[in-house]
């Protein structure tokens, strides 16, 4: 589900409440539209495994005003954790460890590739394949984990299983039989749900298979469902 | 369309002909089972870059006595061609000429891959990947280029196009759209069918994202089609 | 220089002193002999870019049993930091974070190497490159940094410039023009040493370019020394 | 050693006599000035692997108009030779066979490294490193195999080796000892010679770390020379 970040920082200034506004950015950063500053978030974090298609490896931080106030009046003890060394040693291009360096050409990369597609036409595009995956689930029978449009997802969908049948059996049926893997419910979710991921560098026919090899494991696991998944999903992406 | 060479054999020694049997296995070796001594073919030809993964750049030849003892009596004059100095200098596992040295790292990775896989599986694999590729084709309403059921490839599946669409135009707008690259049409065939490769490196999932990108093409080319070619492809994958 | 662990091991004990003993071993790993256990060390830290061969961006950490009930007992509020999370999803063979997946594939070859290679062999290696460097630094007329021999280090060589000469100069002059980049001394030695390194995928020709280099910017430099001390080293080499 | 082409042009058209002009550039292509239009050439033959800085599995030709007529004329009978299907597919930006592509991709990368650079920077660049290897078999007591300064080559400098002494039993040793590959000498030359490359992607120290392993050679192999070679290297080097 995407957080309606502008709305809950309005919420928190309407309360007049002193919480710093964290935002978890890993598995939306560009993929869905993002404004650290313009929507007066006071910590954004990433990394570089998702939208921007590198290895894991890399994390980003960026923070307000706020937050770096917040830093010098904690009395928390902390060395790694102290930004002051980070934001000094970046001023000069330098880290104050050793850092990741061929992720750091890779993220080059990454960068040059996202600019040459233009933001706006990759926030477009996992908006189609979301949309899309969507119309699966919907054929399929499935009802979403988000209810609330305003919250759907453009990187990430999550499915409810049918109430007796564990998602994590699915999950390793087809990670098995079809070498996908699925994305697992956390917490309470665990079981109940399966997360599929349309993010990064992904397109038409890749989410193709994807919902493919899940029309094809909810049938070999035999878990009650309607088939025409993927039918509606071709019609949505040939039509949009 | 896959040839059959133990009975082509089998015609040229009852026509009693001198002619050597030359065999281009660019597009089988690795994917289909395939007997240079035992089918008793004099000259197998072979490349890098389809069922044994690589990229292109290496090519492999296998010659018989017959064609060895053709090749002393050869009068065309010959350099680059010249077996000799290969099978001379092979001999002490060198090279006459400076050899694609990398790709022969690779290959030795590839032949490991396959060995690791086992090639009856290989073959079974790709055997069930063309089976599923026809059941899209008999869904779509599509005839296949190769009539006798003894020809069906498993590496390559062409089919026909219905009268008066053109299979190029076809082709075009699915590599602009889909960023999918299927087989033309040579010769006289150019233009009346298109090729749909499922060799080498390629799962359940692959084809699914293959054939999708067929269906949706066939739509907005308004090329006239039965709906249903991925969903037959999926149940007999599924089935197997 | 290196460290004399055990030595320091049986003053901390002498001294029935509380106190945990850390060691660093980014640049000593895989180069020098270690041993965590049998040298009673409480917390050994290495990290992937130095003996290991890989790209920066592992670390890793050993515990001893005092180390592990100094965890326990610390009152320290942390998170990332908590080992008794990442010791529970290793058991499994799990990360509590998403790992930088890619080097866990080099860290499998570069160990394969090492052990291909053999682990005595391997600090052989380095003790007799490290013996030629300094070699070289004793024909060049220069002091070491490690007037003790106990205290050598088989990975690095560090060199105390002539007074008067600014080794962040020489350093950066080599780099420009050698494109090599030497270690700088860090703190109050800042300017007045540079650090060779020799460790990791390291070999006696790679030692005679990085000696060659040093000896060229040293003229450019018009910093005062003998020359000889390329010559000192291949005579070592050569002879040993 | 570097052959005088436009000498040999002239005297070809001096003797008025009707051969076609072939230069084999596979060495020194991107090495060392060459001038196929302007010298003269009829066709000029290169491969990828040298100072094209890629690995081998391509190679290039140029042709004059008379080495084109001399094609149309040649009664020889060819296909896979025959230079009109390349000419012709090249000029709508095809290959008549599947090309190595994976190196064109390498040859465009290439291309711009040299470019970036400057060809001018290139060529001092070896010339340097050449003059420097031939300071280093002067110090030796080494002959060259090429007696004419203006055929001394920048990219391979060959030694002649003292008489009595085996050059391949020094390469093996070499190679064995120091992991380095020194050329052999060919045909009549085979064991009295070796050939060391300084070409490509090369710089001061690889040339330094080079002349090292011979010189270690040299003593480990009982081979009578003079010490000196790598520091009369290193003088010119740091001298110009």
């Amino acid at each position: 589900m995407a957080s309606r970040i502008p709305e809950i920082r309005k919420a928190i200034d309407a309360a007049r409440h002193p919480a710093l506004l964290l935002v978890d950015t890993v598995s939306s950063l560009a993929c869905i539209d993002y404004r650290h500053d313009e929507w007066g978030v006071d910590v954004s974090l990433s990394g570089s495994q998702k939208g921007l298609m590198l290895p894991p490896g890399l994390s980003f931080t960026a923070l307000s005003e706020k937050a770096m106030a917040a830093m010098k009046a904690a009395r928390l003890p902390r060395s790694y954790w102290d930004w002051q060394q980070m934001l000094r040693d970046n001023a000069g291009g330098f880290f104050p460890y050793t850092p990741a360096t061929n992720l750091l050409y890779g993220l080059r990369e990454a960068i040059a590739m996202l600019d040459e597609q233009g933001l706006d036409a990759v926030f477009a595009r996992h908006a189609r394949l979301a949309e899309a995956t969507r119309a699966a689930a919907k054929a399929w029978g499935f009802e979403l984990v988000a209810t609330d449009p305003r919250e759907y997802s453009a990187s990430l969908t999550a499915l409810l299983m049918p109430a007796g049948h564990d998602a994590d059996a699915l999950r390793k049926l087809i990670l098995e039989r079809f070498d996908m893997s699925l994305g697992t419910g956390l917490g309470k979710l665990k079981g109940k749900i399966f997360r599929i991921g349309h993010l990064g560098d992904f397109n038409d026919l890749m989410l193709a298979g994807t919902l493919a090899g899940i029309e094809m494991g909810l049938a070999l696991a035999r878990v009650p469902f309607r088939k025409g998944g993927v039918a509606a999903a071709l019609e949505r992406l040939a039509g949009s």
